[in-house]
């Protein structure tokens, strides 16, 4: 909601607060510390000691990157976000470029500072920023078993789902119709508004802090199912952040645990709880009431195959669940060619465009539709994307346990009793925020180590055996 | 726009601003950096040199109130306010009581320690924060001249206008209609929407930076008047805070010079300009266009009679210009004695209702119309009162300067050209910032000390001779 013309001044603001942040954290005076409560590890319980090791990881971060570099990116950053949205409205790309360029240069700078200090290839230490305890290896594993599989299931859904073709939806619904429904929606799930909002933003994200959460969605009137599934996705972040422990909530360990698993709560919402014939039993007569729709279209059946229609199309957050993941490997092969300097700024939408068209066989018209369409390089994010397909594994995961502990679990939800859902995320995601590693928690919550295969297994039940 | 269950997570993160702000404020490294600076002075041109004088302000400021109260204040305010909206709301001081409790009574040692490092009385170390260079005696050598002239002229003026009363407006006018013709009204004064925002909150104000304004207003849709002045007044904050000179912005030197400066860009903006014929003249045709009336209570000479209808009321927001140093008389008072510790905090409901009916002839029937309606308090923004009389006085000279130096003023006005108006605030007062004192910025202004006569001339002028 901030002013356009204010981002330089934003730049300067975070800017300043980074560097004071940077520089608190790499005094001698921390590592003294932290030297001093090492050596009485032995003292210290489990979340202290997880504690301590979190600490000691932001500070290796701060020190491997100067403080010229951190407030130099804090305002390119802030620059480019602004002129993203512009350049999005007004579909050019040559308007983002620079701002792009300038950020690019300084995420690079700080890949290979942090990488030498971390040791690490550049691109791993960005990812270990965002998803820590991950490694390009595993990553690429998984990449592999999806990219894969995944082609040929697409063939064969589109196949299937060939002789039932939904209904679309004709009708436009009101921004404020939509908002009212989201809110209601929101509460329903858990969302506290007690210490959270709802907000608009030209693209979804949940922001704030743990006790003052900040979502936003985009609510467009010719397709109320795509605000509709954005509000679920965040809500699904936002219940990660609310059910971090309050006790640790001023400390590293009581951070959530990256954004994998931040991905993980929000891509089980929607992708496979808020898609599920249960949920929609429960959303129907939701739709009906605030929309005032009662029209064949907006039955069960039919939102049901809309919502889990395979598509070859160009929006990932509008992506169904089987060409979602390799949206995101195609960014994830493109982010590195730009860092490694193999790709040009300028020849981004070009290689974007090619790239589409091999992955999910579809070519977008224009940049706002294209390379456009995310904001998180323009924040510096490079690293960020591979954590939504990770996440899309992780949430495949944790829905085979849950299936199998809650055997309750479609009942409740078609009832609209969220309570089993959200008790045992909380039990077995939420309440462990930062303690122990991403493939330890995902190991703990399951009793298995992460894999594509559950999550491959339910998208073929799903989608070829239904 | 927070979440109310937000505000202790608030409170300990302006907190933690604070502290560390006054950390770096309080270091020997400053104290060292300011000693040299002011050894080489000489060196130094007219703004470095007052923006030296304004570091070294701060400075003793920040080294007389010690970092364990600055935090408690913080964390005791942000409670404090999120409180007072709940208890305005129920009309219940008991709600906030406690809050404020805890917020004077760390005020109240801040002044002291204020004081005893500026070697001036309590309140007045509390004064000098928001009106820096105006005293306790000179303050109350003008209120002495108000309260000795107002009730008087207050008489006066209602006996006066009881002959031409004015019809009320029965429009009910809705909010979204409201808020229209004030974004446009603002623009129109020259508020640069590229840079700043019109939200709405409980009550008004203008916070945010030069360079991004945030200004909120309180629409009503049984009173739209209520909401447009508000607007106004807001919008006179506004062009001062975008009018500071760029250069110095990140400079104490570059800030706006005080409270009392401030009240008065926002009163002569909302009391003189925008209540006088020639104003509405040019705003009349504008409340036709957006909320469709074309009675004759909506014609100028109504709206004149409306808006400049002397009247015993509640509300400070709502007085009349000249009842309202009156208000601001009051709470000057009953902050000194709360301060003081001779009123006690349940005792303020009584203390002000009596007041009121002493002063103004009026009793408030609730807290929520008494005193519960400013939020000032809650902030722990005690000796700010005072400044909205002073505001008003200041404001009643640059008027007298003002229409010597543009003698089209009046029919810039009825035009809507409001540039030469602008220009020159810009150039006597904007562009000065915080380079020469309070007193001085008006003498250069105006060409004569700060004193009452020119404001009680144009309100008798006004009231008791057209």
């Amino acid at each position: 909601m901030m002013p356009r013309g204010s981002a330089e001044l934003r730049g300067e603001h975070m800017a300043a607060l980074e560097i004071e942040s940077h520089t608190l954290l790499t005094s001698p005076k921390v590592s003294r510390l932290l030297e001093r409560a090492r050596a009485n590890e032995s003292a210290l319980d489990d979340w202290q000691s997880a504690n301590l090791r979190e600490m000691g990881r932001a500070r290796d971060q701060a020190i491997a990157t100067p403080n010229s570099l951190v407030s130099r990116l804090a305002r390119a950053t802030a620059r480019a976000e602004v002129h993203w949205v512009e350049a999005k409205q007004q579909n050019s790309f040559a308007l983002f470029a620079p701002h792009l360029e300038d950020v690019v240069g300084l995420v690079r700078e700080k890949a290979r500072l942090l990488g030498k200090a971390l040791n690490l290839a550049p691109y791993d230490a960005l990812i270990d920023e965002f998803s820590p305890g991950l490694t390009g290896v595993e990553i690429d594993k998984i990449f592999t078993a999806l990219t894969r599989r995944l082609p040929g299931m697409i063939a064969e859904a589109i196949e299937r789902q060939s002789s039932t073709k939904p209904i679309e939806l004709g009708t436009k619904i009101s921004v404020s119709k939509q908002r009212t429904l989201a809110l209601e929606l929101m509460k329903t799930l858990g969302f506290r508004f007690d210490s959270g909002r709802l907000d608009e933003s030209e693209h979804p994200f949940t922001g704030g802090f743990p006790g003052d959460i900040r979502v936003t969605s985009h609510f467009i009137p010719g397709n109320p199912l795509s605000g509709l599934m954005g509000v679920i996705h965040e809500t699904g972040h936002a219940m990660y952040d609310f059910g971090l422990p309050e006790a640790w909530r001023f400390q590293p360990v009581g951070r959530d645990r990256g954004m994998a698993l931040q991905e993980s709560q929000s891509l089980l919402l929607e992708m496979i709880i808020a898609r599920s014939r249960p949920f929609l039993q429960f959303l129907q007569p939701i739709l009906e009431k605030h929309f005032g729709v009662a029209a064949p279209e907006w039955q069960v059946d039919n939102l049901y195959r809309l919502l889990n229609r395979v598509q070859r199309s160009l929006i990932r957050i509008d992506a169904d669940e089987i060409t979602y993941p390799l949206h995101v490997v195609l960014r994830y092969e493109i982010e590195q060619r730009i860092l490694e300097g193999r790709l040009a700024i300028a020849e981004i939408p070009a290689a974007w465009n090619e790239a589409m068209e091999n992955r999910l066989g579809v070519r977008p018209q224009s940049d706002t539709e294209g390379c456009l369409q995310d904001i998180h390089w323009a924040g510096g994010a490079f690293g960020y994307f591979p954590s939504y397909a990770l996440g899309a594994v992780i949430a495949g995961q944790l829905y085979q346990s849950l299936r199998s502990d809650i055997p309750t679990l479609d009942e409740d939800l078609a009832a609209g009793r969220f309570a089993p859902l959200f008790g045992w995320l909380q039990e077995n995601i939420y309440s462990h925020a930062a303690r122990i590693s991403t493939p330890e928690l995902i190991k703990t919550a399951t009793g298995k180590p992460l894999s594509a295969t559950p999550w491959l297994r339910y998208v073929e039940g799903k989608y070829l055996e239904s």
